[in-house]
């Protein structure tokens, strides 16, 4: 289990990249350990375990285990000498079956809970072509930076199409969600998704996943009842996520569990490396329990050295049992 | 909006001063990305678009636009080779229009919620002239770094003055309030206000502003159903914050607000450069949405590329939604 | 008390050292900043004042006052070339006197709460024997690295006995807790404690202290009506902890409040600097209010200057004012 303490490549960019973007000199990259490595990005291969069969039984019309590692990089279209991607995005209502006794009314992205992770590069143009059918107003609000005009705080009635479009910057971690009043209710009800824009020079080989922590207030008394990752509760505690021994796993967490002021999030009998909104190329902090407000979303690093189950959840313990619960299953290097 | 990339001039300080604050050698500073341009302390010229005229109907005695930029640096007098800084402080009661509808009986330090915002430079004596004219106990309790007698956790009766005089120690954001028991009752009366103080060689040029943000328990059922920046619910919404397009911004931001276990602070459409505690020169971080316990402050650093108007809000939108919401009017060049 | 500006001894190991850790190059430690000290590991002399006799009214088994500073490194053994650390761990029930008016039947390690401090270096082996004698299923889930089968989440019955072992690593801050669902429940009653590895170099001397913050609800509403630092609600704040003037404390802080998203900690006329999670060798935050959710915990360092007595508690009021606040009794240097 040692390998908690190996070096990782993630910091293998020299300075002259990190002046390029603008962040040697803020103070964000720790430029001091940055080795020089330009021009050695070999990838290592990355080792992903087959996802188990799905059982008959699913009723959702998309499977947690397949979302984990779903990214949509769009339509890439070239325009005026540069890298356009565009993405489809329907805002809809879907029905999903939080427990077999609970059906919940969503609105959301495509017929998904998160909705797509969409992902693009530093600097390349992203298209978002926004149709509203859903039968009332909402709107696409993303976060990183772009102009007043695409800041989707304008409702967009039902049956209307909006074009969002921007420049992918700053690289990181970040998000989409409805910003119509309530927006509790809005996200609160599945109308959000994550946005990742990968820094130029990439990020070292990984297994990647994606997980949203949300909660669903069922009988819409001002509380959550029940909480998820990725949209369906107790999903991976009964079918844990597969992750390789030994396997670097690069987690994009974002928490969108409205009605809490914050939730923790916690691994089971490892550490992870914090990557802060995922705006630096080196960790800033090593834990196992990390406080993140609504919106807050982080990269976390780790790997387990030994085989077997090992849970995840917030250590707000009643949360975790109300559904934001989920194992790794580890599998062995032969 | 690539502005958001380029170096700014915090860090440009050199080793030899940063070791002359001690700091150096307790790794805050990320003193490896320091560049020696010490003796180029040349200030650029800082952009501040004029604040639209008061409307006739403003119903409180401050106005929240006048009190973004409104420092408090007291009485300077030179006693025994050393400069102080003197500023008389009254406790008194009035009364808030919070909404049209709702007055709110307040506590507070000069006639204004927050009270003044003191300002000194590291190593400067403070010297602060309480008066308790509220009819009932109050203290004034300091953040920062002073003796066991100038904590201010003593009740001082109504009529009674006390001085406090205390170090200007250390450069960073701080703040004062009451400490009398119930404190979450004084303090969300709104007895209190930001202390900052400034670093030996100061900061890089920047249009700076400060924000607190606090909470209102109208019935007094132990839960806030309005909340503010700067005292009064919405004001910023309502009359947006005049900014200038591609100035450096630095929001002297502080989270006062009881009952609540923590907000979190987002800004719209851009990211900002986090200085926890105003206790550092180089940022340590950079994100759109920060996690803030009660007392916690920082300094947030930002400039908008582009013109127009950008929300910002906690994003806990109920709270937004009651009141903690402003807008930036980005004006642009020429 | 300028002296909170000093330099502390902490991040004086060389790179080579921290080479070794794997930290350097996981961009953790500041390194930029580390000065070539090896072999100066001298110890300076640690102050602490005499504890205060005993009032002979205490109704508990325990005295927080001891507890403070009472580590158990366990029965040290040499088996195959290397350091085996044994601990005895007992999960009992026993009667807690919260207050003069509120006995709390807790469930706790060796009859306090929180349990034995268990203290280790890393690349000790820990071995943990645990015996369950308090009449209904408990188990002890520790943070740190280890396999799935010493995670600690299968119920262990009354009157059975498991030996848990794994290598003590990585050094740092961790914790051991029941995992039994409801784990809010168990954790609530008070089964946990802390765990501390310490880097192999050591760190530099100090007053080494340990507090756990906990909540109780007592009439099992789901709500806490009492708070403690180290079991009993306000011990501290009547029994004041002696400190000496000067003099370097380290403080291990561990949040284990449930029911609470997340609590401040906050120090009197003083800031502290956080070492999070205790995964590093230097600071990387010096603040005065820190916002820890469920299961975090940091290293905090201060000394205080002048003497006289200091208030720490949350820097939510109510929380503080339940239970949760203490004082620190600054002995001056004669």
């Amino acid at each position: 289990m040692s390998n908690q303490n190996l070096p990782v490549k993630a910091e293998l960019y020299n300075r002259r990249h990190l002046l390029k973007l603008g962040l040697a000199s803020v103070g964000l990259t720790g430029a001091g350990l940055v080795l020089s490595t330009f021009g050695q990005k070999q990838k290592t291969k990355v080792k992903v375990p087959p996802l188990p069969k799905r059982s008959a039984t699913a009723a959702n019309s998309f499977n947690p285990l397949v979302l984990l590692r779903d990214f949509d990089y769009g339509t890439v279209k070239q325009e005026n000498g540069r890298t356009v991607r565009e993405f489809n995005f329907e805002a809809r209502n879907s029905t999903l079956q939080l427990t077999r006794a609970v059906d919940f009314a969503s609105w959301n992205i495509n017929g998904r809970v998160p909705g797509p992770t969409i992902r693009a590069t530093a600097g390349d143009r992203v298209r978002v072509i926004f149709r509203n059918s859903a039968g009332h107003s909402h709107s696409l609000h993303f976060h990183g930076i772009h102009s007043a005009d695409m800041d989707g705080v304008v409702p967009i009635r039902h049956g209307s199409t909006k074009v969002f479009e921007f420049d992918a910057e700053p690289f990181g971690l970040h998000l989409y969600h409805c910003h119509i009043a309530p927006v509790t209710r809005h996200i609160g009800k599945g109308l959000y998704g994550m946005f990742i824009i990968d820094p130029e020079q990439g990020r070292p080989s990984a297994d990647e996943i994606v997980m949203v922590m949300g909660g669903y207030d069922v009988n819409e008394d001002g509380r959550n009842e029940l909480y998820a990752f990725n949209g369906i509760p107790d999903y991976y505690k009964e079918h844990p996520i597969p992750i390789q021994q030994d396997q670097l796993i690069r987690l994009y967490l974002l928490n969108m569990t409205e009605l809490e002021p914050a939730l923790t999030f916690h691994i089971h009998a490892n550490m992870f490396r914090v990557y802060r909104t995922g705006r630096t190329l080196t960790p800033s902090e090593e834990t196992d329990v990390i406080t993140m407000g609504i919106a807050e979303r982080h990269i976390l690093e780790f790997s387990y050295g030994t085989p077997g189950m090992y849970m995840f959840h917030p250590h707000q313990d009643q949360i975790a049992e109300a559904g934001c619960m989920g194992n790794f299953n580890v599998v062995g290097n032969t």
